[in-house]
């Protein structure tokens, strides 16, 4: 189940980003499941990977070569994680990146590996390499549409977002995948995106510029608080638009980051929308706190809550678990005398209490909706926090139970 | 559902500690719903409560009273947890205290009120008030049994733990009983526990002994990481043993504590045991930790993780799930190639990967128990900790989505 229309945007090309697919074998049904992308001569990229300690091979050397080296290629499987795999799935991991690189003759340390699928099994590693010469064959800048399927795991469509800007006469583009369904599954090794531009863009800001990206994004989602040993977010810029970011005025600075950020936050979400077991899709607003770091507490607080998940999942406007779920936050010295709570913008609980005005039929209608904002203002300050999560389902419950069986 | 057998013990009476029930008509079956204990002159108290912010106006009362008067007197009801009740909540829990002083002559600040129920309903303060008399009139040394039963909500079975000691030549007894389901229904107003003993123990002593007590018990239970507006924990030492604690040999204090902290024990593992939904009971050690902060950071990561909750109830030793909840744990420096995983006595998994010894079927064999434990060795410290928890089944959706329809 998912939440929301299945909407596949169009894709523009971003001029110096490759995309070629084929199938290794290892997805069962004989999809897709090799991804290639090629990175125009000097681009530059950055890159957000999962905290999990545990995290896979592939994640590892990725980290280690990411801003050590120039990037000129990304290769993705899907289908296995090549985690849980010790020293063997690193050489795997490795061997692949070198096959790669000597058939594009370039240095293997230009090579970012990615995976996803079953933790703890080998690659299949002979068959992925048989199969990079025809993914790398088919590379072309009107490949985003069938990467965007062939990176899929669990998922149950693709995910992409594009958008054309008009910057200092220029045409910018910037486009992008993502794979992932809601974080509920490490075992599938859940989100991996990919987003391109073809404006200039230094290989130090960048590294700055896709942090808060993704702070704003994929690290305001959760469907059920657990963290993949996998997930990763690349952000390149190939400059083969002839404009040069930092060369831009302030405000087209702003155009531009507010329209990446557009592109981020519109993945991160699509990727919540799919979560497994997923009816509702929520908005968790926590406003006027002291800081932004408490606004995140209360907010998660909301947004992990069991309890609150299986409320919004039968469409209960039941108060008193959001109440309760904000008074476990950890933030120790709210006053909840003044803390409001909203569904949309109806005020149901305020005074530590049920709101005067409230009326259950209220609350019930908007908890009807698919989705919903559960808003709170804590009257205390500027900060302000927005999380994007879902409600708990027994489509969840029945998906992780049955997965490995 | 519940885990385990429907057992309850022989419940010794504690001398100077009398138990009475009648029923106010807040539980619509008509079943007894009010309790009062009875406290003997002299007797000294210690108390543990929840530290949700939005606690329940009786909790409240309860904090403010319990150290500043000689408590004689406790009131709970079952059926309404008078929170998010605001200030007529106040006024509620106050005159129930009242007109019980009013009855035994005694002060109202001696009487400790407490409630378990729905949240965000005003108490049907007459009834209960009404119903007070007869609850007195039944107050008796051999109240336990009906006491255990009437405190319950939607519990499946009375929880009670009772045993008789000899210390110094003399017999002392300790018994309490609890209500609960596992931490899984803030609005169901969760735990609620009174443990009382015959030995005597100094009012300031009592305060550190319950800390520690409910430290190593109820605060080493989960069942879906939400905390209750209402649970209180009690600790009663009438004294009318003849034998004062602090008069003790070294060895009898230390078999009397470690007597106390099993009764504590049995009674939060009874609470998880009938956790609604829980068709498993898991005990999960993390042991050689550097610090016992960082072993409940690796358990209560994995006990809470919805994945390996979800593996539990489908019997699946998806040791993938437990290694990944373990690296997100949030404690930073752990070495991933150290840790050890065991189902019960079976090691599955090391060096970051499935042990080379491990085999699918003995993992199977232990994950289709009904009790098990998931052992983590961290192999870097002295440290140890232990946490209760269970599984997460579709029978926790249901019951926790339809409960208000």
């Amino acid at each position: 189940m998912a939440v929301g229309k299945d909407f596949f945007p169009k894709m523009y090309p971003v001029p110096g980003f490759r995309l070629g697919a084929s199938s290794a074998g290892i997805k069962k049904s004989g999809k897709k499941d090799l991804v290639v992308m090629e990175l125009a001569e000097g681009s530059t990229v950055g890159g957000s990977f999962t905290k999990n300690l545990f995290c896979a091979a592939p994640v590892k050397l990725a980290k280690e070569r990411i801003y050590s080296n120039k990037i000129r290629y990304l290769v993705t499987n899907t289908g296995n994680a090549n985690a849980g795999t010790g020293d063997l799935g690193r050489q795997h991991a490795e061997s692949i990146c070198e096959s790669l690189a000597k058939s594009m003759s370039v240095n293997k340390e230009t090579v970012l590996p990615f995976s996803t699928g079953v933790i703890g099994e080998y690659l299949p590693i002979e068959k992925i390499i048989s199969a990079l010469p025809s993914a790398l064959s088919s590379l072309s800048e009107n490949g985003w549409d069938t990467a965007a399927m062939s990176i899929l795991t669990t998922d149950t469509r693709p995910k992409g977002a594009s958008v054309k800007l008009k910057l200092s006469e220029k045409n910018i583009i910037i486009t992008g995948i993502a794979k992932g369904s809601g974080m509920i599954r490490p075992d599938m090794a859940t989100m991996l995106t990919y987003i391109a531009t073809d404006i200039a863009i230094d290989q130090e800001l960048i590294k700055e510029i896709i942090r808060n990206a993704v702070d704003c994004s994929f690290n305001r989602i959760t469907v059920d608080g657990d963290m993949s040993t996998n997930d990763s977010a690349i952000l390149v810029a190939t400059g083969l638009s002839g404009v040069d970011f930092s060369e831009l005025s302030l405000d087209d600075q702003k155009i531009f980051i507010d329209n990446l950020k557009d592109i981020f936050l519109s993945l991160a979400c699509q990727v919540v929308q799919d979560g497994e077991g997923a009816t509702k899709f929520v908005t968790v607003r926590v406003s006027s706190g002291k800081t932004a770091s408490e606004c995140l507490r209360v907010g998660y607080s909301i947004a992990e809550s069991s309890l609150v998940k299986t409320a919004l999942f039968a469409s209960d406007p039941n108060w008193g678990r959001i109440l309760s779920a904000i008074g476990m936050s950890g933030v120790l010295d709210l006053d909840i005398k003044k803390i409001q709570i909203y569904l949309d913008d109806v005020l149901i609980a305020e005074n530590g209490g049920r709101a005067s005005s409230y009326m259950e039929n209220f609350g019930q209608e908007i908890m009807d909706k698919e989705s919903l904002s559960i808003n709170i203002n804590l009257n205390r300050g500027d900060s302000s926090e927005i999380i994007y999560t879902t409600d708990l389902s027994h489509d969840y419950i029945k998906i992780n139970s049955e997965y490995r069986s």
